[in-house]
């Protein structure tokens, strides 16, 4: 006997009732074998598409999401109607020109915009996956974007590009499938999750699970929603974001609507109104559990030790062009490990250039107005496109 | 009718039962003005003192302590009966040798180890402060301190030193009494704090104020402890107290007891484990209302807001001698904040050294067996005694 579950309860506010774009799923036939030796069965993909696949087939473009991202790259967020999320970057005349090639975006396999994830109903017993859900690695969620791939009729892609928890999505498609990716961007991100970074996870995993609105990730069935830990999480990850440059110069000391300090504990500062609303607006758009299960997928990414701890060897003989991109003032993947990336393709003979761009906004850069990433990103994707004979 | 309090509620486990060291209480005749223009009446700070004070009374040495520090500077914390969390700095021999000097050290006030704070009876209505005592800022620390040495029977004191919100205090110190102060050490500090450490801050109260067992800050009366809260609060803070490079050498991607991850979430990481401890060990320790005092007066701290906003002002003909000290990989109190009140006091024409101490140890490195630290404050220390004529 299966307790029902209201509705409304099975996925984050933001995701119910709105179109979450494209949607492919796979059945009983094909199931998701996952690092971890379990099997994902059926799963669903959600996905969007910009632009024309051309004749050749050799003009697709894959862009994959960070942490917190879906799959409305360069077209409204359904449920914020906020621009796409990477719409500078993506669209008609933009660097990755839409006129030009046949883009790609999935939600990543774990998500909550529509992709299998741990709010879904696990057929087994017909409730909501909760912890049952498997834990995903990066490798898992590019398997499955494989697989996509292949349904929609692309055999090579003319280039995989990400930022962040994206371009480790990158770096894993250009060393599980060196023949598939003809180009690859990886941008402010690394080969490995480092120990400072994992820190700052494990805080905000502690964060929701001590909220008693998590229920031991059984919220669905409890009809509660842990959104004070998953707001604390989300204040705690949006200052690593930033830089303290940034935050200065945003911000500083500056006090929100008032003369004077109150005496008190509520929000003084403009820099402590800006954290709550990036809390409050993100527990509408994006589930705890999801939450959890993507920020574990990035912790284990450590690309090396499939290869004997040898990166270079994850890339021996790749054909694959990279252009490997990194901001100054980010300190959640600094240039130094963006280099690491660099050093070993350079060992593998591979074909790479790097870019470090100068800026004060911190790993959220990749997501904001710089003009050298575009222009970067613009000139190697034409190049790579013209080498490949895209008209 | 008042409600009773079962008395293991009143304060943190650590403070209960256990010898706070020495304390005095100021009655109704000797109230504390605060910054906020409340009056804290009756108070008590708790402290130690070790070593004697000369005939001269020209040996006594103030100690500040940071956030979670405490009176027990260099000697065994009577809870975790570990040794005092400055002993290699201060006693017998040491930089600050007892053997000379008249070491003091007091709780802050808003603190819980024995000083007034929100754990304490509110005598107007004979339960627990909570949020009803008065937020407190860096200043009223130090004017509660300067009662203290008064009542000690010190005019002046031959140094005033400290660490992080210690340093603060020292800051404080030098501006609000210059001419009871011959020599300054404020270490890794800064003169005011910054948005990034704001943010920080909020975090952390936020943690503790979303843990339903905080009570709005009753958890007294309710007989609950918010543990989880806290102890996220300190999960967080502690990262902050770290650095990158420390983080990698330490723990890197190091698995705690396992030979591959757990595809769980668990603590696979030692990074994790090693958060986790120092999450539960403090909750035993501290009181949760402390914490959002005390955070809160170090956010509150714009030392040139007193002084239109030129730091320099604060200092304006002043005789204190001042050694400043930083460490390269304190990203939480960066050379650069420490330098902006090295370049103050030179503007203002004070007598001033600064040492940038090379570490990858980050802000903690205050605590920790820096050789160049000691060797900076031995020499400072001992200098100024000698000009000051200690024999």
């Amino acid at each position: 006997m299966v307790e029902a579950v209201d509705p409304q309860f099975l996925r984050p506010l933001a995701a119910q009732n709105v179109d979450r774009g494209r949607a492919m799923t796979f059945g009983a036939d094909k199931p998701l074998t996952l690092d971890s030796g379990r099997q994902l069965s059926p799963f669903t993909l959600a996905y969007m598409t910009y632009g024309a696949l051309n004749a050749d087939r050799s003009n697709a473009v894959l862009v994959c999401h960070a942490l917190t991202g879906d799959q409305f790259v360069a077209s409204a967020h359904p449920v914020t109607g906020k621009p796409g999320w990477w719409e500078t970057m993506v669209g008609p005349g933009k660097p990755i020109d839409t006129d030009r090639f046949f883009v790609i975006c999935t939600n990543v396999i774990g998500g909550c915009m529509g992709s299998t994830g741990p709010a879904d109903i696990d057929p087994a017993t017909g409730k909501p996956y909760g912890l049952d859900f498997p834990v995903v690695t990066i490798r898992d969620m590019v398997r499955a974007q494989a697989m996509l791939i292949d349904a929609l009729g692309v055999d090579k892609l003319l280039c995989v590009i990400g930022g962040s928890m994206g371009g480790m999505q990158v770096l894993q498609w250009a060393a599980s499938y060196p023949e598939r990716v003809f180009a690859a961007v990886p941008i402010a991100t690394a080969a490995r999750h480092s120990a400072q970074n994992i820190a700052f996870h494990e805080v905000g995993r502690q964060a929701i699970m001590a909220d008693p609105d998590w229920n031991s990730g059984n919220y669905q069935l409890a009809e509660t929603r842990p959104g004070k830990g998953l707001a604390v999480a989300r204040m705690a990850a949006h200052i690593t974001y930033l830089s303290e440059a940034a935050l200065q110069r945003k911000f500083g000391r500056s006090l929100q609507n008032r003369e004077a300090v109150s005496f008190g504990f509520g929000p003084d500062f403009q820099i402590e109104s800006y954290l709550h609303h990036q809390g409050m607006t993100f527990v509408d758009r994006f589930d705890a559990n999801s939450y959890l299960y993507i920020t574990r997928a990035m912790d284990y990414f450590d690309l090396a030790a499939d290869y004997g701890g040898v990166l270079a060897e994850a890339y021996r003989g790749a054909k694959t062009r990279f252009c490997i991109i990194s901001f100054t003032s980010d300190w959640l993947f600094p240039t130094v490990e963006n280099k690491r990336v660099a050093h070993a393709l350079n060992a593998a003979a591979a074909n790479v250039s790097f870019v470090e761009i100068e800026t004060d906004r911190g790993h959220d850069a990749f997501l904001l107005d710089e003009p050298e990433l575009f222009a970067a990103v613009r000139g190697f994707v034409n190049a790579a496109a013209t080498v490949r004979g895209v008209a």
